[in-house]
């Protein structure tokens, strides 16, 4: 690893085409609150919280316009324990969805949530506490049952490193409200775009599109939480041995699940994924996201909506982790994914 | 506020002259250590730590190489509560460092220090407190003496926000050894380049001095704290009615002083600096970084080094708050940077 950086910097170079023509780049926080401390502020006692300011639980954005850019935004929004990061440079050093997607002409905004990363302004304490907790998110991740990787899985064991440190934690306690506040104001500010979330963020995305945000279209890689049914529909909890207990739906007005069937949603889902109820609690709390997923999708198209479900290896993609967007076969899947936004006029 | 990221995009899209071309980018996380919990990991207890790892401690660099990019790497470490954001599109909307000396052709490095921003990931846990305090970082920050601006300030009152927001905290203490010890392996993996530091980060530039670092310049913004003199040669503490007590320096051995001598270095200080002692807190504060400032700078010189203090009202350069690199007038200052740059063959 040692080197890589600066032969990569060297080896590129000599290629022209390799080259991103970026007509604008830049960054910014979007939304958040204001909290005000009572009184007056006194200059000689400034360290006095009193009538002073904490502005708080915005989100970051960075973005890049190429040359010649489509019409339509892609906003990317990571998911639990990550930040922007998750789509930039593989952990094994290969391009990821920043670049990719780029590269096929996409404006790309790329967020870090409230109380996360680079928008770590909290309105609220938090204790931010170190553990050895990598054994737990290699095999939760489905990079195999630590430490041993799965046979087949699309991951090179020397992007492990890179793919740990990539890992940040809240520095505000998770709030989904929050979440869906700021990405709201961003979604206006740019005036829409499609969105790609990542597990945790995927129900972040639903209340989104059901909170008339200017959403255009949804693609979420392993949504886990969060799915929203109409009233009177919600599946029954979904027991596994995952160490989560039973995947819980929400119940919402069928008017506001209908905004779901107004934009094309896709969902993908990877490999190594328990098909009958099994004691790898891995394989088997993914069955149940992959299970609540099929019937989220299944109830949006019967009230007339688009929804996709993408189970990888029913396509014949083998081997992909909980990162199908940042796994070996990465440019596989943003080819997919680029011809179903193609396929969904979203280009 | 609004809609300016709308009407910005639309604005230059116009314009050709305005494009990044982009030979390589990406971002990786370097440096840090790895906590082994002691025991086995046991998979049907995975959330007992015993047996894993936490990675942690590294810093985050995201790097754009231009075409036809000059040889000599900038990278970019931020200052207190801070993260590369600071660098980034300014808080009123205009380009930053990052896109100045993209433009200029230098390779650009933007780095989170350890412990903050997208690399959270600490050894050690910290409290991350809500506090409202911006009254305070306005009025240290010298924009003005809160609430009112400085009368010649180069500061767009309508950047408030997005300034207060580019904030972020600590997410384990502020240890300079850490952040000296990722640093290091970031300027080795780039076979070296020319650093820029701001404020508590200069004492970061300091020691990476000292320490063999591929180090082959340094520019420091307003740097405080961390000053190193040779043995003997310290100066006394330098009080201030500023909030954090006397300005201390720290004495090093005669041969590790000396290389601070082998390389070019280049101090800026701004405006609405108390000229003699002062009870303005904040003017006085950065009186008594000038004045240490300026004994660091004669102590090299003495030494046959080559390093230079700009006070740049001294220059004809008025209003800048402690952030000259992203004020009204960042422009000229970028231009003065790229000129001493050139000068001493950093290009």
């Amino acid at each position: 690893m040692k080197r890589w950086i600066w032969l990569m910097i060297g080896f590129v170079s000599c290629k022209p085409q390799n080259r991103l023509i970026i007509q604008e780049q830049g960054s910014y926080m979007v939304g958040g609150t204001v909290v005000s401390a009572p009184g007056k502020f006194h200059l000689e006692e400034a360290m006095n919280p009193q009538g002073q300011t904490l502005h708080a639980d915005h989100a970051y954005a960075f973005y890049q316009i190429p040359s010649k850019a489509k019409l339509h935004r892609l906003v990317f929004l990571h998911g639990a324990g990550q930040s922007k990061k998750t789509w930039e440079t593989t952990p094994d050093g290969r391009e990821g969805f920043q670049n990719i997607f780029l590269r096929k002409g996409y404006p790309v905004f790329l967020v870090d949530q409230p109380r996360r990363g680079e928008a770590g302004r909290s309105s609220v304490s938090e204790n931010v506490v170190a553990a050895p907790d990598e054994g737990f998110w290699f095999t939760q991740f489905r990079l195999g049952n630590y430490p041993d990787f799965f046979p087949n899985v699309q991951f090179d064991p020397k992007g492990l490193e890179q793919f740990f440190r990539q890992m940040t934690p809240n520095t505000g306690p998770f709030d989904a409200k929050v979440i869906v506040s700021a990405m709201y104001k961003l979604l206006d500010q740019i005036r829409g775009g499609v969105l790609i979330t990542h597990s945790q963020s995927g129900g972040i995305g639903w209340e989104l599109a059901i909170n008339d945000s200017n959403l255009q279209g949804i693609v979420s890689f392993e949504p886990y939480s969060g799915f929203i049914f109409p009233k009177g529909e919600k599946p029954e909890d979904i027991s596994s041995s995952g160490l989560f207990g039973p995947l819980k739906a929400k119940e919402v007005s069928t008017d506001e699940f209908m905004k779901l069937t107004k934009m094309p949603i896709l969902i993908y889902y990877g490999d190594n994924i328990a098909e009958v109820p099994s004691k790898e609690w891995n394989k088997d709390h993914w069955r149940s996201g992959l299970l609540m997923a099929q019937k989220f999708v299944d109830t949006i198209n019967k009230y007339g909506g688009k929804a996709t479900l993408v189970h990888l290896p029913k396509v014949g993609i083998y081997g992909n982790t909980h990162f199908p967007f940042s796994d070996l076969n990465n440019q596989i899947i943003a080819d997919h994914m680029h011809h179903w936004l193609s396929t969904n006029q979203l280009n």
